[in-house]
C-alpha cells in the first residue's frame, strides 16, 4: 500500500460477528473489510442478487469462483415461493441455496410498493396481492423481520416505503418519516427476537434504510433520526435509480455520504450499472446490488471496459475474439462471440449463463479494481480514466 | 480384474488414431477402449447429445467432471444454425463448444425423416425443408459428408433413410437398401475427402449405419452388405426407439450382436434410458446416446437406481434428501429434494442445470458400473439384480 492515507478505522459493530474496518480513503472513496458470521466481504464489493434463493442461471460454485463474496436474496418473493417455513425447515437459506458466504435479504418493500394498484398501505403496514396468485399478504415491519429471521441471512433490512424518484416533497416526506417509524418497530422486534434467541445461534443484524428521495433535507433529517435511534450495522441509501436523473441519484449520495458515519459501511439498494459502481463509489458507498448483471445476461448484453455489447448482434457471426479481452472469467477464456451469438439464436440455456457469468465477474471485478486503486492512492485517476474509456465504448460501438 | 475371460482383442483401425480394444467379456457384453484422436472412451459408454453444439443447460467442463468421455452434435440443426461454415471458420467443433474430447455427428438422417410432410426422398438424396424458416434443403450422401468435414467431428455417420419402428417388409427393405446404397456413395465421398486431406489432419472416421426396422433377415442382410464394402471403425444400429416394442428392440441387439464384428465398436443410436442402457450391454453394445437425461432434466424427471422421480411433486417440499441418496454428483452431494422442487416451481435455470447434470452423471456411470462389472466377471448377476431394482422402484414409487 502506497500513498493513501490509511486511516483505519474499525467500527465495531454492537451485534458480535460483524464489523467493519477502512484499510485505506482517496476523498470519500474507502477500501474496507465488511465481516460477518459467513466470512469477509472486501469492499467496495457488488453483491449478486439471488431473488429466488439462486442467482438466477448461475451454481454457488461458480459465484465463489468469480470471487462474489456476499449475495442477495428477497423476502418478498421468498415469502410467495417457497415460503419462509420451507426454507427454515431446510436449515435456513445458506443451507438451502448452498451458499456459505455472507447474505443480506432485502425487506421485500421495494418489491410491494412496485405492484401498482395491488396494494394498500397504512401507518399498521402494507397490505398486497401476490403476483403469483392474487392472494391478499399484509406485511407489517414486525412480520418482515419475522420471515427475515426464519429465512436466516446475515444482514436483514428494514421494511420501508419505497416512492418514485420524483416524487414531490410533501409525499416523499410522508414516506420518509413512515420509514423512519417502521424502522423503530423494525428494531424492536428484531431486538426482542436476539433477546428470545438462543446465545450460540448465528447472529443476524439489521440495516435501517435511509429513504426522501431526492430531496436532501429529508435525507438528512432520516440520516438524522436513524442514528438518533442508536447505532447501526450498516446504513441503507434506498429510493435511487427508481426513475430520478443520474445528477439526482450522484447529488444525493454527495449528501448520504456527509450525513452517514464514516466507521460503518454504506448499501446503496438496487443500483448496479458499472458506471454508478464506480460513481457511487466515489460518494463513498461500500456496497451495491442489482439485478443488471443477470437480468442483461440473459437478454443478451454484456458489460465491458468499452461499453456493452449486445452478443445477439450479427456482426459476430465469426467473430473468434471473446467477449471482453482483457476479462479473465471462464467464459472470455474459452469462448468466441460468435459461439455465444450462436447460443442464444438457437436460445440454448449455456448462453444464458456464459453471458450472466460474465457479467457478475465484470462487476465483482470491477469493485476489487477500485479496492487496488483506492489502497495504491490511484483511485480518483483510475476512475476517472475507467469512467472515460466506458462512456465513450458505451457511445461509440455499436 | 478377476474372473472374467479378459479375451483381449485388438481392432486396430485402417483409420489412423483410431482403435478398439476388449477388455473382458461376460457372454456378449465388453468391457473396452475405444481410442480416438481426441481421447479415449472407456466402453461401454452413454455420449450426451449436445444437438446445437452445446449439450442442453450444461458446461462443457461439467461433463469433463461427471465424467463424459465423447459427446454428440446434430448435422441437421448445425447446418441450419449455426452453418458449418461457421464452425469451421471459428476452428471446428471442438473449438468452437470448447469440449477437447472425441465428439460424433449423426450425419441429419434421422431429423430429416422425423420431418413428416415437409421432405421428399428420392434415390439421389433427401429434399426438406428447414423447420426454423422453412427455406428448401436437399441432402445427399455426398453432402452430409462434406458438412460433416467441415463440422470436424472425429466419427461421422453416413445418411440413412429412417423408417417408422413398425414399418412393414417391404418399406423396410426399400430403406434399409437404399442406405445402404448411401452408404457406398458416403464411403466414396469421405475416402476422396481423406485423400485430398493435408496428412498431419486430425483424422476423421465414418460409422456406417445398420437399418432394416424389426426384420431379422433385413438386419442381417444390411449388416452383411455392410462388411462387404470393406472394413469399418465401428458400426451403427439404427432405426430403433421409435415405436416399435421393446421385446423388438432387444431382438433385433441380439441380431445385430451376432452378425456385426466383435472387434469393432458397436453404436446403439438414439436410445439412453437406463433400463435400454443395461440390456443394451448385455447385447454386445458399446456405445449409447439420447436426449433423455437432458431433456428429462429440463422437465423435471430424474433418474436414480430406485426408477424416476418428479421433481415437481409437492411431497417433496421439505425433504431434505438429495435426489438419489447412493448418487456421488455435485447436484446430489449438495441439493435437497426441496431445493431443487423450489426451482422448478419458481421456473429458475439452476433447477434444469441441476437435473441435467445429475442425470448424465447417472447414465455416465451406471455404464462404468456395467465395465467394472464386466471386468470382474459379475456382470450377469449386476445387470439382472440392477434391472430389477430399477424397474420396482419405477412401478411401485410415484
Amino acid at each position: 500500500m502506497t500513498g493513501a492515507p490509511a486511516a483505519r478505522r474499525t467500527g465495531a459493530s454492537d451485534v458480535p460477528g460483524f464489523e467493519f474496518s477502512v484499510h485505506a480513503t482517496a476523498g470519500a472513496a474507502r477500501a474496507g473489510t465488511f465481516t460477518t458470521p459467513h466470512g469477509d466481504v472486501p469492499t467496495p464489493a457488488f453483491m449478486a442478487v439471488g431473488t429466488l434463493a439462486t442467482v438466477k442461471t448461475l451454481d454457488p460454485a461458480e459465484l465463489r469462483a468469480v470471487g462474489a463474496a456476499m449475495i442477495l436474496a428477497n423476502t418478498y418473493h421468498l415469502h410467495l415461493r417457497p415460503g419462509e417455513d420451507v426454507v427454515r425447515a431446510l436449515g435456513g437459506l445458506h443451507r438451502f441455496m448452498q451458499w456459505d458466504g455472507p447474505i443480506l435479504t432485502d425487506s421485500g418493500g421495494f418489491q410491494v410498493f412496485s405492484l401498482e394498484g395491488m396494494r394498500r398501505v397504512t401507518e399498521d403496514g402494507v397490505e398486497f396481492r401476490s403476483h403469483i396468485d392474487g392472494s391478499t399478504r399484509f406485511f407489517t415491519p414486525e412480520r418482515v423481520i419475522e420471515i427475515q429471521r426464519d429465512l436466516g441471512a446475515d444482514v436483514v433490512m428494514q421494511l420501508d416505503h419505497v416512492i418514485p424518484g420524483q416524487a414531490e416533497l410533501s409525499d416523499a416526506r410522508d414516506a420518509s418519516e413512515r420509514s423512519v417509524r417502521w424502522l423503530a418497530r423494525c428494531r424492536s422486534a428484531w431486538e426482542s427476537h436476539r433477546a428470545s434467541t438462543a446465545s450460540d445461534a448465528t447472529p443476524q443484524t439489521l440495516f435501517p434504510i435511509v429513504q426522501g428521495g431526492i430531496h436532501p433535507s429529508l435525507r438528512r433529517e432520516a440520516a438524522k433520526a436513524i442514528q438518533d435511534m442508536g447505532s447501526w450495522t450498516g446504513y441503507a441509501v434506498g429510493g435511487l435509480s427508481v426513475g430520478e436523473s443520474k445528477t439526482d441519484t450522484y447529488a444525493i449520495l454527495d449528501v448520504t455520504n456527509d450525513a452517514l458515519p464514516r466507521d460503518r459501511p454504506r448499501y446503496l439498494m438496487g443500483v448496479g450499472f458499472p458506471d454508478d459502481l464506480v460513481e457511487g463509489v466515489r460518494r463513498g458507498v461500500d456496497l451495491f446490488d442489482c439485478v443488471a448483471p443477470t437480468r442483461m445476461g440473459r437478454t443478451g448484453t454484456a458489460f465491458t471496459n468499452d461499453g456493452r455489447v449486445n452478443v445477439r448482434n450479427a456482426r459476430w457471426r465469426l467473430d473468434p475474439r471473446p467477449l471482453d479481452p482483457d476479462c479473465m472469467c471462464s467464459t472470455c477464456r474459452r469462448f468466441s462471440r460468435a459461439y455465444i451469438r450462436h447460443l442464444f439464436a438457437a436460445d440454448e440455456v449455456l448462453g444464458l449463463r456464459l453471458l450472466s457469468l460474465h457479467n457478475v465477474h465484470f462487476l465483482v471485478s470491477l469493485m476489487g479494481a477500485a479496492q487496488l486503486a483506492i489502497a495504491e492512492g490511484a483511485f480518483d485517476g483510475w476512475s476517472r480514466e475507467w469512467l472515460s474509456r466506458y462512456h465513450s465504448g458505451s457511445t461509440t460501438k455499436p
